[in-house]
Protein backbone atom coordinates (compact mmCIF):
# COMPACT_ATOMS: atom_id res chain seq x y z
CA UNK A 1 0.00 0.00 0.00
CA UNK A 2 0.69 3.55 -0.43
CA UNK A 3 2.15 4.99 2.99
CA UNK A 4 -0.73 7.74 2.67
CA UNK A 5 -3.35 4.84 2.71
CA UNK A 6 -1.92 3.38 5.02
CA UNK A 7 -1.99 6.19 7.47
CA UNK A 8 -5.18 7.08 6.71
CA UNK A 9 -6.92 3.75 7.14
CA UNK A 10 -4.80 2.72 10.27
CA UNK A 11 -7.09 1.95 13.24
CA UNK A 12 -6.61 0.55 16.67
CA UNK A 13 -8.26 -3.00 16.46
CA UNK A 14 -9.21 -4.74 19.23
CA UNK A 15 -10.98 -8.24 18.05
CA UNK A 16 -9.19 -10.41 16.39
CA UNK A 17 -9.38 -14.21 14.72
CA UNK A 18 -8.58 -17.16 15.79
CA UNK A 19 -5.56 -17.62 12.79
CA UNK A 20 -2.03 -17.47 13.62
CA UNK A 21 0.46 -15.10 11.87
CA UNK A 22 3.39 -16.35 10.63
CA UNK A 23 6.44 -16.41 12.28
CA UNK A 24 7.94 -15.04 9.31
CA UNK A 25 5.61 -11.53 9.35
CA UNK A 26 6.15 -10.80 12.36
CA UNK A 27 9.64 -10.58 11.49
CA UNK A 28 8.78 -8.41 8.94
CA UNK A 29 7.21 -6.10 11.43
CA UNK A 30 9.99 -6.25 13.55
CA UNK A 31 12.57 -5.45 11.00
CA UNK A 32 11.01 -2.77 9.61
CA UNK A 33 10.26 -1.02 13.11
CA UNK A 34 14.10 -1.19 13.53
CA UNK A 35 14.22 1.39 10.90
CA UNK A 36 13.09 4.34 12.57
CA UNK A 37 15.07 6.55 14.10
CA UNK A 38 17.24 7.07 17.75
CA UNK A 39 18.77 9.09 19.42
CA UNK A 40 22.54 9.25 18.78
CA UNK A 41 21.79 6.25 16.27
CA UNK A 42 21.80 4.08 19.79
CA UNK A 43 19.30 1.46 18.06
CA UNK A 44 18.45 0.40 21.32
CA UNK A 45 14.95 -2.04 20.94
CA UNK A 46 14.05 -5.16 22.20
CA UNK A 47 11.37 -7.38 21.09
CA UNK A 48 9.52 -9.32 23.29
CA UNK A 49 7.55 -11.77 20.99
CA UNK A 50 4.75 -13.39 23.44
CA UNK A 51 2.79 -16.28 21.27
CA UNK A 52 2.24 -18.88 24.84
CA UNK A 53 -1.62 -18.30 26.13
CA UNK A 54 -0.07 -17.89 29.55
CA UNK A 55 1.68 -15.10 29.05
CA UNK A 56 -1.07 -13.27 27.40
CA UNK A 57 -3.14 -13.66 30.06
CA UNK A 58 -0.85 -12.34 32.77
CA UNK A 59 -0.16 -9.53 30.41
CA UNK A 60 -3.61 -8.68 30.43
CA UNK A 61 -3.78 -9.31 34.14
CA UNK A 62 -1.08 -7.12 34.86
CA UNK A 63 -3.04 -4.21 32.70
CA UNK A 64 -6.15 -4.63 34.47
CA UNK A 65 -4.78 -4.88 37.63
CA UNK A 66 -3.18 -1.06 37.11
CA UNK A 67 -5.38 0.22 34.86
CA UNK A 68 -6.33 4.04 35.24
CA UNK A 69 -10.09 5.09 36.99
CA UNK A 70 -10.99 6.61 33.67
CA UNK A 71 -9.98 3.73 31.69
CA UNK A 72 -11.30 1.44 33.56
CA UNK A 73 -14.53 1.13 30.66
CA UNK A 74 -11.75 -0.94 28.60
CA UNK A 75 -9.96 -3.79 30.16
CA UNK A 76 -7.49 -5.71 28.19
CA UNK A 77 -8.86 -8.82 28.23
CA UNK A 78 -8.85 -8.78 24.82
CA UNK A 79 -5.23 -8.96 24.10
CA UNK A 80 -5.49 -12.90 24.68
CA UNK A 81 -7.02 -13.17 21.67
CA UNK A 82 -4.46 -11.68 19.40
CA UNK A 83 -2.38 -14.00 17.69
CA UNK A 84 1.46 -12.80 19.15
CA UNK A 85 1.61 -9.76 21.63
CA UNK A 86 5.09 -7.46 20.80
CA UNK A 87 6.31 -5.95 23.28
CA UNK A 88 8.42 -2.83 22.42
CA UNK A 89 11.77 -2.49 25.48
CA UNK A 90 14.98 -0.57 25.17
CA UNK A 91 18.11 -1.20 26.69
CA UNK A 92 19.01 1.90 28.45
CA UNK A 93 22.55 1.54 28.01
CA UNK A 94 21.60 2.50 24.43
CA UNK A 95 18.78 4.90 24.41
CA UNK A 96 21.12 8.24 25.64
CA UNK A 97 18.27 8.84 28.35
CA UNK A 98 15.41 8.79 25.12
CA UNK A 99 14.24 5.16 26.26
CA UNK A 100 10.62 6.05 25.76
CA UNK A 101 10.70 8.24 22.37
CA UNK A 102 12.45 5.58 21.00
CA UNK A 103 10.45 2.69 21.50
CA UNK A 104 7.44 4.81 20.62
CA UNK A 105 8.82 5.82 17.37
CA UNK A 106 9.81 2.17 16.43
CA UNK A 107 6.11 0.94 17.94
CA UNK A 108 4.04 3.34 15.44
CA UNK A 109 6.24 2.28 12.86
CA UNK A 110 5.48 -1.39 13.66
CA UNK A 111 1.69 -0.17 13.80
CA UNK A 112 1.62 1.38 10.38
CA UNK A 113 3.81 -1.67 8.79
CA UNK A 114 1.10 -4.34 10.42
CA UNK A 115 -1.94 -2.34 8.47
CA UNK A 116 -0.37 -2.96 5.72
CA UNK A 117 -0.27 -6.61 5.66
CA UNK A 118 -3.55 -6.05 6.63
CA UNK A 119 -3.35 -7.09 10.32
CA UNK A 120 -4.83 -5.59 13.32
CA UNK A 121 -2.83 -4.06 15.75
CA UNK A 122 -3.10 -1.65 18.80
CA UNK A 123 -1.23 0.57 20.92
CA UNK A 124 -1.00 0.27 24.84
CA UNK A 125 1.43 1.99 27.39
CA UNK A 126 4.03 -0.67 29.12
CA UNK A 127 4.26 2.22 31.98
CA UNK A 128 2.82 4.23 34.01
CA UNK A 129 4.87 7.58 35.91
CA UNK A 130 2.68 7.29 38.86
CA UNK A 131 2.56 3.65 38.71
CA UNK A 132 5.97 1.99 38.31
CA UNK A 133 4.44 -1.50 39.43
CA UNK A 134 3.32 -1.36 35.88
CA UNK A 135 6.66 -1.49 34.45
CA UNK A 136 8.13 -3.81 36.68
CA UNK A 137 5.57 -6.94 36.51
CA UNK A 138 5.67 -6.50 32.90
CA UNK A 139 9.57 -6.67 33.08
CA UNK A 140 9.50 -9.29 35.76
CA UNK A 141 6.83 -11.72 33.50
CA UNK A 142 9.07 -11.28 29.88
CA UNK A 143 12.16 -11.80 32.39
CA UNK A 144 14.00 -9.00 30.58
CA UNK A 145 17.33 -7.63 31.70
CA UNK A 146 18.05 -4.94 34.30
CA UNK A 147 18.92 -2.68 31.84
CA UNK A 148 15.99 -3.33 29.03
CA UNK A 149 12.40 -1.49 30.42
CA UNK A 150 9.10 -2.09 28.59
CA UNK A 151 7.48 0.69 26.95
CA UNK A 152 4.86 -0.24 24.53
CA UNK A 153 2.74 -3.03 24.28
CA UNK A 154 1.32 -4.02 20.35
CA UNK A 155 -1.16 -7.48 20.17
CA UNK A 156 -1.75 -7.94 16.50
CA UNK A 157 -3.54 -10.75 14.50
CA UNK A 158 -5.84 -11.12 11.80
CA UNK A 159 -8.81 -8.42 12.34
CA UNK A 160 -12.04 -9.66 13.31
CA UNK A 161 -13.92 -5.95 12.91
CA UNK A 162 -13.85 -3.29 10.69
CA UNK A 163 -14.37 0.19 12.37
CA UNK A 164 -15.51 3.18 10.54
CA UNK A 165 -13.28 5.44 10.02
CA UNK A 166 -12.22 7.95 12.75
CA UNK A 167 -13.96 10.86 12.59
CA UNK A 168 -11.09 13.88 13.22
CA UNK A 169 -10.83 17.11 14.99
CA UNK A 170 -10.29 19.88 12.31
CA UNK A 171 -6.79 19.90 11.22
CA UNK A 172 -7.03 24.24 11.88
CA UNK A 173 -7.75 23.67 15.34
CA UNK A 174 -4.62 21.72 15.72
CA UNK A 175 -2.30 24.35 13.57
CA UNK A 176 -1.41 28.08 15.33
CA UNK A 177 -0.45 29.10 12.23
CA UNK A 178 -3.19 30.59 10.33
CA UNK A 179 -1.00 31.55 7.12
CA UNK A 180 -0.98 27.93 6.50
CA UNK B 1 5.64 5.08 -2.48
CA UNK B 2 4.80 2.04 -1.11
CA UNK B 3 5.35 1.78 3.20
CA UNK B 4 8.50 -0.17 2.98
CA UNK B 5 10.42 1.83 1.02
CA UNK B 6 9.68 4.50 3.03
CA UNK B 7 10.29 3.11 6.16
CA UNK B 8 14.04 2.00 5.03
CA UNK B 9 15.23 4.80 3.31
CA UNK B 10 14.14 7.37 6.07
CA UNK B 11 17.17 9.26 7.12
CA UNK B 12 17.60 11.86 9.88
CA UNK B 13 18.44 14.66 7.16
CA UNK B 14 20.32 17.63 8.78
CA UNK B 15 21.27 19.92 5.81
CA UNK B 16 18.11 21.61 3.59
CA UNK B 17 18.32 23.50 0.30
CA UNK B 18 17.49 27.31 0.07
CA UNK B 19 14.07 26.40 -1.05
CA UNK B 20 10.72 26.91 0.45
CA UNK B 21 8.13 24.04 1.30
CA UNK B 22 5.19 25.03 0.26
CA UNK B 23 2.40 25.63 2.63
CA UNK B 24 0.18 23.07 1.15
CA UNK B 25 2.78 20.02 1.16
CA UNK B 26 3.20 21.26 5.06
CA UNK B 27 -1.06 20.87 5.78
CA UNK B 28 -0.59 17.91 3.74
CA UNK B 29 1.83 16.56 6.63
CA UNK B 30 0.08 17.55 9.31
CA UNK B 31 -3.53 16.10 8.14
CA UNK B 32 -1.57 12.62 8.08
CA UNK B 33 -0.19 13.12 11.22
CA UNK B 34 -3.20 13.49 12.92
CA UNK B 35 -3.95 10.12 11.95
CA UNK B 36 -1.31 8.98 14.35
CA UNK B 37 -3.37 6.77 17.56
CA UNK B 38 -4.16 8.37 20.87
CA UNK B 39 -4.99 7.87 24.36
CA UNK B 40 -8.70 7.28 24.55
CA UNK B 41 -8.81 8.65 20.80
CA UNK B 42 -8.32 12.12 22.47
CA UNK B 43 -6.55 13.72 19.19
CA UNK B 44 -4.64 15.99 21.58
CA UNK B 45 -2.01 17.70 18.97
CA UNK B 46 -1.03 21.08 18.74
CA UNK B 47 1.40 21.73 15.97
CA UNK B 48 3.35 25.10 15.67
CA UNK B 49 4.71 25.75 12.24
CA UNK B 50 7.64 28.27 12.89
CA UNK B 51 8.50 29.61 9.72
CA UNK B 52 10.32 33.22 10.72
CA UNK B 53 13.88 33.07 10.51
CA UNK B 54 14.37 34.80 14.09
CA UNK B 55 12.10 32.45 15.80
CA UNK B 56 14.36 29.47 14.35
CA UNK B 57 17.48 31.03 15.46
CA UNK B 58 15.68 31.54 18.97
CA UNK B 59 14.99 28.03 19.01
CA UNK B 60 17.72 26.26 17.62
CA UNK B 61 19.53 28.89 20.62
CA UNK B 62 17.35 27.38 23.48
CA UNK B 63 17.96 23.61 22.17
CA UNK B 64 22.05 24.64 22.09
CA UNK B 65 22.06 25.96 25.70
CA UNK B 66 20.31 22.94 27.19
CA UNK B 67 21.91 19.98 25.28
CA UNK B 68 23.23 17.41 27.60
CA UNK B 69 26.87 17.07 28.27
CA UNK B 70 27.20 14.04 25.61
CA UNK B 71 25.42 15.19 22.56
CA UNK B 72 27.56 18.50 22.80
CA UNK B 73 28.86 17.50 19.34
CA UNK B 74 25.68 17.65 17.60
CA UNK B 75 24.88 21.37 17.54
CA UNK B 76 21.22 22.51 16.75
CA UNK B 77 22.34 25.58 14.38
CA UNK B 78 21.31 23.37 11.52
CA UNK B 79 17.57 23.70 12.21
CA UNK B 80 18.20 27.63 10.99
CA UNK B 81 18.59 26.31 7.58
CA UNK B 82 15.25 24.07 7.29
CA UNK B 83 12.17 25.87 5.49
CA UNK B 84 9.61 25.06 8.23
CA UNK B 85 10.33 23.62 11.86
CA UNK B 86 7.20 22.29 13.30
CA UNK B 87 7.08 21.66 17.01
CA UNK B 88 4.36 18.96 17.98
CA UNK B 89 2.81 19.87 21.52
CA UNK B 90 0.00 18.12 23.33
CA UNK B 91 -3.15 19.57 25.00
CA UNK B 92 -2.86 17.74 28.43
CA UNK B 93 -6.57 18.35 28.78
CA UNK B 94 -7.01 16.04 25.97
CA UNK B 95 -3.98 13.76 26.12
CA UNK B 96 -5.74 11.47 29.30
CA UNK B 97 -2.01 11.67 30.75
CA UNK B 98 -0.52 10.13 27.62
CA UNK B 99 1.33 13.57 26.45
CA UNK B 100 4.35 12.16 25.49
CA UNK B 101 3.35 9.06 23.21
CA UNK B 102 0.89 10.80 21.92
CA UNK B 103 3.04 13.62 20.54
CA UNK B 104 5.69 10.79 19.58
CA UNK B 105 3.27 8.63 17.41
CA UNK B 106 2.32 11.78 15.55
CA UNK B 107 6.03 13.07 15.12
CA UNK B 108 6.62 9.73 13.81
CA UNK B 109 4.08 9.90 10.91
CA UNK B 110 4.91 13.21 10.37
CA UNK B 111 8.45 11.92 9.70
CA UNK B 112 7.74 9.05 7.13
CA UNK B 113 4.74 11.64 5.09
CA UNK B 114 8.13 14.00 5.02
CA UNK B 115 9.93 11.21 3.56
CA UNK B 116 7.24 10.30 1.34
CA UNK B 117 7.21 13.55 -0.08
CA UNK B 118 10.91 13.83 -0.36
CA UNK B 119 11.56 15.99 2.14
CA UNK B 120 13.99 16.03 4.44
CA UNK B 121 13.28 16.25 8.24
CA UNK B 122 14.99 14.81 11.84
CA UNK B 123 13.70 13.99 15.08
CA UNK B 124 14.11 16.37 17.62
CA UNK B 125 13.26 16.48 21.34
CA UNK B 126 11.25 19.39 22.89
CA UNK B 127 11.52 18.37 27.34
CA UNK B 128 13.97 16.51 29.19
CA UNK B 129 13.00 15.01 32.35
CA UNK B 130 15.86 16.84 34.04
CA UNK B 131 16.25 19.94 32.74
CA UNK B 132 12.55 21.54 32.79
CA UNK B 133 13.99 24.64 31.77
CA UNK B 134 13.89 23.52 28.02
CA UNK B 135 10.70 22.78 28.05
CA UNK B 136 9.45 26.26 29.64
CA UNK B 137 11.46 28.38 27.56
CA UNK B 138 10.21 26.49 23.98
CA UNK B 139 7.04 26.94 25.43
CA UNK B 140 7.44 30.86 26.06
CA UNK B 141 9.11 30.94 22.61
CA UNK B 142 5.92 29.55 20.53
CA UNK B 143 3.31 31.53 23.26
CA UNK B 144 1.53 27.81 23.92
CA UNK B 145 -1.36 28.08 26.17
CA UNK B 146 -0.73 27.09 29.85
CA UNK B 147 -1.98 23.47 28.84
CA UNK B 148 -0.19 22.86 26.17
CA UNK B 149 3.30 21.14 26.14
CA UNK B 150 6.17 20.99 23.45
CA UNK B 151 7.22 16.85 23.06
CA UNK B 152 8.91 17.22 19.54
CA UNK B 153 10.40 19.46 17.02
CA UNK B 154 10.53 18.69 14.01
CA UNK B 155 12.77 20.59 11.05
CA UNK B 156 11.76 19.91 7.15
CA UNK B 157 12.81 20.97 4.28
CA UNK B 158 14.76 19.87 1.16
CA UNK B 159 17.05 17.17 1.55
CA UNK B 160 20.83 18.66 0.71
CA UNK B 161 22.39 15.51 1.74
CA UNK B 162 22.01 11.81 1.28
CA UNK B 163 23.14 9.82 3.52
CA UNK B 164 24.63 6.36 3.08
CA UNK B 165 22.32 3.85 4.02
CA UNK B 166 21.72 3.25 7.81
CA UNK B 167 23.88 0.05 9.04
CA UNK B 168 21.59 -1.53 11.48
CA UNK B 169 22.39 -3.88 14.37
CA UNK B 170 20.94 -7.60 13.61
CA UNK B 171 17.45 -8.29 14.32
CA UNK B 172 18.14 -11.09 16.18
CA UNK B 173 19.84 -9.25 18.59
CA UNK B 174 16.75 -7.51 19.17
CA UNK B 175 14.31 -10.07 19.52
CA UNK B 176 14.07 -12.40 22.57
CA UNK B 177 12.36 -15.34 21.13
CA UNK B 178 14.38 -17.53 19.31
CA UNK B 179 11.74 -19.11 17.79
CA UNK B 180 10.68 -16.76 15.42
Amino acid sequence: MNLDDVIRTRRSIRKYRDEEVPDSVIRELLDLARHAPSSMNGQPWYFSVVKEAETKKRLADIKNRHCPEDKRAFRADFMEAASVIVVVSVDSRRAHERDVENAILAAGTLLLAARDRNLGAVYMSAYQADDPLLREEIKRLLALPEAVNPVSIIPIGYPDESPAPKSLRSLDEMIDDESI
